[in-house]
């Protein structure tokens, strides 16, 4: 089990790909009766996850996270998981004390990218890159469980 | 990934009880949205488990389990998974060709004892030991994560 503290903002332009790795993601959710607890299932490079993750407690959440067979993880994905299936590539860029996790969604979240640190608490101070714009901790439509179920495609125009 | 394919039968007497033998279980569910599809919590003996199933089709059902640490099965049992848990003792009883495993539920299931094996297709022909008694496959108000939402105390006496 970890404690999950994790700060996500959206991300104003693309000052940041140059220095950037890169990896696809896809993943997929078994349907779970109340957003927030979750049962994720990835595809991450060639490695499958199985991870349960608890209800978001202020920026906190509990993360149980286990590596499963590929062909399981494929299969889930095929045959149990809510569609659509997520799909992104997920980059990685260090920066000082911390580690960005860039996500670029594609199909029916595309256009949508939001940038995620983790911490070691909720009160640990990191730098601001400039490419960052407004923070979106905690709003449950940016999960991505929620863009499951209403993906950014489908978002009212602001 | 396994194809499970199980039928069950409620249990008229004691007679297999002198030669079998028994672990205590102890399991939870992740809250899912659907019955049918579930994400289970397991504690047999000393051993932890995860394990996803797909939906009944017939007496198979896809399962995907893996062994988990103890500790991470015992806090999501108590922080994660619907209550009540389910308890109850397992005894394994091997007869001819299959192996008998009978569920001896305890407390809000208690009076419960139900008699499951699982074969290598759905035809495959077992002898029916003489404490057998109704079959109840795919009645779902005995699949365990039924007897969470609905204990077996408070079935209406028949």
């Amino acid at each position: 089990m970890a404690q999950e503290i994790e700060r996500k903002f959206l991300v104003i332009n693309d000052d940041w790909r140059s220095r950037a790795t890169a990896k696809p993601y896809r993943q997929g959710y078994i349907a779970t009766a109340k957003i927030g607890q979750s049962v994720r299932v990835r595809i991450a490079g060639d490695t499958g996850y199985l991870t349960v993750k608890g209800p978001a407690q202020g920026l906190s959440r509990v993360e149980f996270e286990y590596v499963i067979p590929v062909n399981d993880a494929q299969e889930m994905l095929e045959t149990l998981c809510l569609s659509p299936l997520i799909e992104k590539i997920r980059y990685r860029l260090p920066i000082d004390n911390v580690v960005w996790e860039i996500d670029e969604f594609t199909g029916e979240n595309a256009g949508l990218i939001v940038a995620e640190v983790e911490l070691a608490s909720e009160d640990q101070p990191f730098e601001k890159p400039s490419w960052l714009g407004k923070e979106v901790s905690g709003e449950a439509r940016y999960y991505n469980a929620s863009l499951v179920k209403k993906p950014y495609s489908r978002w009212p125009t602001p």
